[in-house]
């Protein structure tokens, strides 16, 4: 069911009834660009990787947010869903909103419109939001707005006159005299003066205002008209006055739009399923909740007291139970295997035909579409494992032993050996294998892999023009690498490697890394947000550093369009994600190789 | 007629016989936003404004870019016009080429989809473009991947072999055997090997050159598959070889698209007509030609270079001798009040029906139509000047002394009284009688009112919470301001006055306009590349300062949404242009107040 403005209240009801009985929802969004600034690197730790995505991705846009919720049918054991597919667009649907801005990339742009995404609908139709930040804002204006206009009614408060210009002098008059036919007249509820600009309405309120009781009327701009309205008795002007503070008040909670879906979200408390789902989140906290924190710990915190239960099919498919039998983690690779046995693919059939999808639509890259497959590989993974277990369990449900090791694990792309725990540190990995080195800016592969060759078959990960990290194929050769490259004065001209450790302590050190850890709002405010408590405006607001659009990454860089490039990758036991890491590192490497040499 | 990338190519040749046969042409252009960062201001200089919209404006795109070529038919004594609706946009049309980030401003987008532009079709079917540095940029890297696949040619420049693992080997040999066939087999013009991922690649590539040589086939790589291709006698490889540099020579042409429209624009020298052109002439730079100039002075001179004959309609109506006849600038204001007596509309019919546009279509906001009824409104206006001219001159050509004096003048929106004058220094300003104004961040109007009181009618222009001018509206109270609150030691606890001339010095001298006055590339480089003389690519690249896109203005500014909000403005007597600086400041001030006390 595609979701836009024109339906959106209606659903909202619905969703809320859905969302508290369901067994569990997938998610999937689109986004109007994926990266700019500083990429991400195989190497990157966690905390590393949130600061170049946290800096480099929030100013895109999620326009797409798809839902699907799944609920258990205990009398027919089996699933059935709800898919939910949200255009989301933040136009200024109140005076005073934000005006947002926004970033786009290209290729992503060209991505989605060959998937037939409706940029057209997207923005006539979208639905629009505020975070948590911006509605207080609207909030506290509002009320300023309320105190000011209590104020002009007292007299001490009057505005110092300006002189009537000759030219402007009738038209006044005009206006005063009908404010007064009006006024002596009873049959009429307002009126409407004729359009003026903006220095002649002011002229009017002024000489009106000097003329009539503010107890008698009330004077008020609309599309460029003055409109002059009789007050009532005190009981009518105090109806008026609460009906028009109710409407300001309905109008804000309406702007808030689509972000209330994301509340209802974190108020239900049920497991989010996404396929490699950590920008989404990232998008939802920034977008309909708070601005990202800068520290990366204070992000681990506020996503999990938001979202206490969330898992990444990525992740799953790439844990040691399931990566040989599912090569390639790109969702729609792992729809084709889990098609053929040993998996089971797991029927859900739709709830109501017109919110369902199934498995054999074109659909791939709508949201909605993606939310569910996600949501039905979640389902045929967990089945997969119910069947290996001893003894069998059949339906794996959410709450299940067999899927808990998988809940609040994040898959991070690129990175190849570790993961994100949202639920305490994350794994520790060795690189004593790793080295930094810098090279004069003429240097390609083959000098980095000259420079190697006694010591084994190498994997350089690109970083700049004149960097990158050299992982050794063989521990056995760290030692003489250290001897003969770290510890030697000199290797070459402007050439310098440095063990990975040397390198990570350095940058730690460095000063924009003490700017990047200056304190930010404490969890404590996440936690209080949840309750949907709105946070003082005057809260500092988090920056972005400075950044060049038009920069582009380093030339020994292949950026990548779709959402999900394939890279392997691990998780589980140190030695087995280190032989992994070793092969991705390798494959990147050379699929690197493969486009700069341009064969 | 509308030009996307499908009919292209096609256009471009008889656009380029149209522009050299062409009386004169009249552009427009739509944007995904207009201004972010700091806004400009009604007694911003011309510099100042520059300054603002480089750092605040070329980050959007511009998307839709409108050219109507006029032609004066000596035999019918009329003028005839042929419209073009340009769709542009940047998709990455060729590995390497750049993938473009931009800013989008949702009050904008809001604005054209409801104007009914259609996204999908921008998308979808836009022309992509380079600027010259990106072409050159391009044209850099493929000689670059020449040289380098030249030098491999070479023994001494072999890679150092990867031992093939196990479980690859199988393969490799396989498709080793395979080349060997068909290189026995003479049949055959080309293989394809099955597809295998970037490493099994990589190995057969390192494989098969130890087996074969490079004088007998050659390798490359498609769709994750490779191809052998056999070798001829060396004229046939000659001939191949020329073919491929041909083809991507060819490639690198296509793929500067659209600018060559404005190449082609630029080469005409004919006069080139535009209604508030400004924005578009900067986006027109700086994304089809070369990035805008840190300088004011350089940016001036490389506009005048690249198009010496501009003329801005708004600027014209905006004259002594239109100011009285046209209250509006707005360009359907400016063509309703031209239909009527003392005007007369030119009418100008198409000289094809598939290019033409009629006045009374409703087409406004598509780029082509505008820049059609600019056209339109540029010759009724000239026609006017020729009517009451002694003798009177009919038909005024674009070469007519009667329009000479509105040539290479640019109207600023906002900006009251003064313009940028391309072909020479900018019009001096007096503002002896403006204050810059410092005060605490509760104050409001009234409190500023309230202090300068004594001294007649004031007109505020905010700067921030904190500063404003203020404008005297009587010079004659200049000297007891500066006595009574310049050069008083305390005006009241965190309150400042100091004179417009003095704030300006102390910005000039402030280390950040030491930064922005560093010297940039000098002017030659223009006139250099007019004539299309690709840059090295080294030269350095401009930069944004840092922004936030979540930085909203002052609260005290008001954001306009469509592209052109009415203000007053005048150009010619120093005398004339202040009352009307006076008027239009007040009115502007005036028409904040009402938003700001919400009445």
């Amino acid at each position: 069911m595609d979701v836009t403005c024109y339906n959106f209240k209606d659903i909202l009801t619905e969703l809320e009834t859905d969302l508290k009985n369901s067994s569990f929802v997938s998610i999937d969004s689109e986004f109007t660009g994926l990266n700019y600034g500083e990429s991400t690197n195989p190497l990157d730790s966690p905390d590393e990787y949130y600061t170049k995505i946290r800096t480099g991705a929030q100013d895109f846009l999620l326009i797409q947010f798809g839902l699907a919720v799944f609920k258990y049918n205990e009398s027919i054991k089996k699933f059935t869903h709800k898919a939910y597919n949200f255009y989301v667009f933040p136009k200024p649907s109140l005076r005073g909103a934000p005006d947002c801005r926004f970033i786009c990339q290209a290729s992503s742009i060209d991505f989605l419109i060959k998937n037939n995404f409706n940029f057209n609908k997207l923005f006539l139709e979208g639905i629009p939001y505020l975070n948590q930040n911006d509605e207080q804002k609207m909030r506290d204006k509002l009320n300023e707005k309320r105190m000011r206009n209590s104020l002009t009614r007292t007299p001490t408060c009057e505005m110092a006159s300006i002189a009537v210009p000759e030219e402007h002098v009738k038209t006044i008059n005009d206006a005063c005299e009908k404010i007064s036919d009006f006024l002596k007249n009873k049959t009429l509820e307002e009126i409407t003066l004729d359009s003026c600009n903006g220095f002649v309405r002011k002229l009017i309120y002024q000489e009106a205002w000097k003329k009539f009781s503010r107890d008698e009327l009330t004077l008020e701009t609309r599309q460029y008209q003055i409109v002059a309205k009789r007050l009532g008795t005190p009981e009518e002007r105090e109806k008026l006055e609460k009906d028009k503070m109710d409407q300001e008040n309905t109008e804000i909670t309406d702007a808030v739009g689509f972000s209330k879906v994301i509340r209802l979200l974190s108020e239900t408390d049920t497991l989010i399923v996404g396929h490699n789902m950590f920008l989404d989140l990232c998008h939802i906290l920034h977008r309909f909740c708070m601005p990202l924190p800068e520290k990366y710990k204070d992000f681990k915190q506020m996503l999990h007291c938001l979202f206490p239960k969330v898992l990444d099919t990525k992740l799953m498919c790439s844990s040691p139970e399931f990566k040989e039998l599912i090569p390639s983690t790109v969702l729609s690779h792992v729809m084709s295997k889990i098609n053929e046995a040993p998996f089971q693919l797991v029927n859900v059939e739709p709830e109501d035909s017109n919110y369902g999808y199934n498995t054999s639509e074109e659909k791939a890259h709508e949201a909605g579409y993606d939310a569910y497959i996600t949501g039905v590989a979640f389902l045929s993974l967990a089945h997969y494992l119910g069947s290996i277990s001893t003894p069998k369990v059949n339906p794996v449900l959410p709450n299940s032993p067999i899927v808990q090791k998988y809940i609040n694990k994040l898959y991070l792309m690129k990175i190849l050996d570790t993961y994100m725990n949202l639920n305490g540190n994350d794994p520790a990995v060795k690189r004593d294998n790793v080295f930094h080195l810098t090279f004069p800016k003429e240097w390609v592969y083959q000098d980095i892999n000259t420079l190697f060759s006694p010591y084994g078959n190498i994997y350089v990960t690109w970083l700049t023009d004149t960097s990158a990290f050299v992982t050794l194929s063989s521990r056995d050769n760290v030692l003489a690498v250290t001897r003969n490259l770290v510890r030697a004065k000199k290797v070459k001209h402007g050439v310098k490697v440095i063990t990975f450790n040397a390198y990570h302590n350095s940058r730690t050190k460095s000063p924009i890394n003490d700017v990047l850890n200056k304190p930010s709002p404490s969890i404590q405010e996440a936690k209080k947000r949840k309750s949907h408590e709105p946070q003082s405006s005057t809260q500092k607001k988090s920056r972005v550093p400075n950044f060049d659009l038009r920069e582009t990454s380093s030339p020994h860089n292949i950026s990548s369009i779709p959402e999900e490039t394939e890279t392997v990758s691990d998780f589980g036991g140190l030695l087995y994600a280190f032989t992994s890491f070793l092969i991705g590192i390798m494959i990147v490497t050379l699929i690197y190789k493969f486009y700069r040499i341009g064969c």
